[in-house]
């Protein structure tokens, strides 16, 4: 009787749960436009558990020397609008991540296999640790960071970022694979003007 | 003559107004798609004074024990990115409201008629209170909260949100309204099996 | 035997709780400086539950024509850095609440007794409309509003809005309540010298 | 042979890359609907340098004796979500801009040429200064403020603000270009009916 | 000569940047106050790399059937303001974190070892997962959620937040902690009263 | 007699207005912690209008070829909280602002005088305009960029940032002013040893 009463009591009450149930998540519609704060919803009654769940975190293709693997809010889209995402990391024996940058996320390190030599530099120091499986590593917002394989075999790490679309800002890809021409960024890095040629021809940018 | 020359100063200027008068508000167009941020602005000329009005906060159908009457952004789309929003609740004798919280959203409680004890839930602490008229009282984000009618008739209180979507996350709906087995259910909540499967019974969760 | 096991288990997981607590909500410590988003919180073995209620909302004092009762941050301690607040709104048979604006803060109007026309304005159009029991109004951020009793009697409403501390910017006493000299204020507002002059001798400012 | 390696690095590395992209920035799809946080993102293929420039800051029309030439969203669409916009400042000898406020933007100044006498107004002080070049001052977030030609000849200042789109409400044309009664503006403003009729008159509100 | 002359430009231009250095992060001063948006910062001076490290991720002692790691602002002060945070998770053979939410902060788990059966719960909607290495999966702010070792043997995997300090709560613990009546806790969440009786029992509530 | 009662009604609204005045802005206390959000609030009785003017707007010595004078937070202390700052940047004829980004901030260039070219650089393409007075240039969040007097003579910009301490992350200072080992450097960045080394010596890094 009372629970007949109880019943009635949650059809109620739902009449305010549903119409709210589009926000308890907003599944990215990757087909849709994309806007300052991220992509639209999906409609909740085509979500499914694999919204949520991205099962591609195995080790990457490291004969380049390093691999990452993202689940960015393209691979997994349930992430839109959360300010959360992963990648797991494969360094090789002797390859490393060189120096970059995400625009608007920090970075957590989590080490799983092997040594990682890990750091991030500010206008007023550099701040650097050799890392092993246990350890966590934060790298603030914005910038430059690098991690080298400093150990004898295959490093593993997974890292968490607080975007759902980190972005990857490869301090060489920026410099030396655009089309602006040599002898500005030969001044505007200080860089010898031979060097940023050599590299130019490397990352195939123009100029 | 002063006064021509400044309603030219007025003209001149409203150039700089007029484009920037979307931004005034933003009313939600519920036939777009959602965001992470909320809905799609509808077209500024088509914005009547009735967006930023709701009429529908009369007694609710108290049959059930209690009626919650929400004014979200689906019922008052002028709330749309504002981060507020309302609901009037009604609490027959003896009713309550049972166990819930607000994924992304705090709430403030203002007695308007008779008595009711409310209360929300922390890991380390409950803190309840008996209500009447004149009493005001916030449940911070996220916490398990309830409200129970006890005085010795109906009751009334108006709540006010801080999201214009703020959601209803009833926790007997939640544990026992789903298809997840009912063992997993006992299991990850250590209730009595056969708890969940009476409850699962009475809130049409299969499994 | 099972239950020891998981009493076991909630030790070992409360470990991980436990120091989280602080940020289940941050009660205000009003004898601590103000920051940018908030005060400092209070140690949370000092909070209370009368931390998150306040009784005064009573009928405020109408013999000047309105009464706004506020639960503010500095009344409701609890609602520091949870982005809502709430006030009650009383207004005489005949009286009003004159044109004003809230810095940071969006405001919903919840009619409970009488009779209010509110309004607000933009650039482009002005808002207005008759309120009874039953209605709910969004005022949005910073926009310029009124309410005004329209009805026989007395007139009563609640107000939440979106900021702990939402301020009031009440017209009139920011245009005559200060000491800038009456000719800058007729200038720049474009009003008669006599009109600033006259209403600077009712609200007290000089010059 | 090292740089090979390298090159096929920064290949595996790109995939993390490229399909974040989009978001180092969010230049607004003008033909798009708004949204609560901004415009839609053009796709990036389409992004030209000429999106993140705008070239009409040149001397305003001060004719009606200040002229303000925006640089925001709407010309300068590379600002879309970043929290920035701009704009140009130009004020006759004689000329001023009336007391005005921006919903939810603060805003600086930086002076150019001449004399500003600038200043905004709280309900508990006003601040008010005299700028020449070399002068920076800060309006915070919508606080009523003016600025008038205190000097000799023109006046010229750039404007930053803290949103992309913030909106003018110039006092004047919110009291006294709507529709609403006069009688009604005249009650919750106390100014004289005579001197709301008067302005009425002149920025073409009815009522 | 030139870089003699660049030198200097250095020089010069580091004045503008060695008085915003502190804003490169904000450490925790974990001795501080709290407030709404984190812990006051630590002077930039007294910041070393360890502030930057936790290395106590390994195994936890799970006799209880789990464990989690924390490495939230109070053991990783480095993620102060940053708006993330990690955990490590390990499940015995047998063993399940029960079913918890997080009051203002998404979860990330990556799975290293074993299997675990994950879900969250909306009112609509129950999304469940049997996860193995190589798998993510999200779960979206403040819904109730669960892990389950599925597998044969003990299971593993890190944890990442939305938030430097994200809380956890077991709603266990909640429900059953608490000195709240045990009437009341029957009433509100529709548990039979004895159900409720057994289970403050174990978990030390009174009332 | 109407007068004296609105007065009496200042006098009542005035009690909800008094109380929140701390929040029409906050002034940072210099000489207090700073935090995740910005500086401790000054007392608002310690407030004055220079809290919101900085005078130092002057020609910067260029004699490096290239000065930035910034009114950040800690030279304009009434920006506070506020989202947003500015800066003099005057660059001698020849001279330019090297490649360097800012953490957290976006950034507005708007020509005064002289020619500069400036660009940013993405992963995927750079944007490169030569700039003159009239035209007003935005750089978005945390992405490299320069500033380069292409010009017959001396130029003169003024920037505006979205953060009230933008930091200035100077890309040679980063790589070369640091005591990391020459040979880490010269791996994670892929320049030549002997350039580092070179560069190292000029900005005063050891290692």
């Amino acid at each position: 009787m009372k629970m007949i009463y109880t019943l009635f009591l949650f059809a109620l009450l739902s009449s305010a749960c549903c119409h709210a149930f589009v926000n308890d998540f907003c599944v990215a519609n990757l087909k849709g436009p994309d806007g300052p704060s991220g992509y639209e919803c999906k409609p909740p009654n085509t979500v499914t558990v694999d919204d949520f769940v991205f099962s591609g975190f195995v080790a990457g293709n490291t004969s380049g020397g390093a691999a990452v693997t993202p689940a960015f809010v393209t691979e997994l889209p349930g992430v839109n609008g959360l300010g959360i995402s992963a990648a797991r990391l494969d360094i090789a024996k002797g390859g490393f991540v060189p120096v970059h940058s995400h625009t608007a996320s920090s970075e957590i390190l989590i080490m799983v296999k092997g040594e990682i030599t890990a750091g991030f530099i500010t206008p007023s120091a550099a701040y650097q640790k050799t890392l092993k499986p246990g350890d966590v590593m934060v790298f603030p917002q914005g910038l430059l960071h690098f991690q080298v394989n400093s150990g004898k075999g295959k490093a593993t790490a997974f890292l968490a970022f607080s975007n759902p679309s980190p972005g990857v800002q490869l301090l060489d890809l920026l410099l030396f694979g655009n089309n602006l021409p040599s002898q500005l960024i030969s001044q505007t890095t200080l860089l010898d003007y031979a060097q940023v040629k050599k590299l130019k021809a490397i990352f195939g940018g123009r100029g």
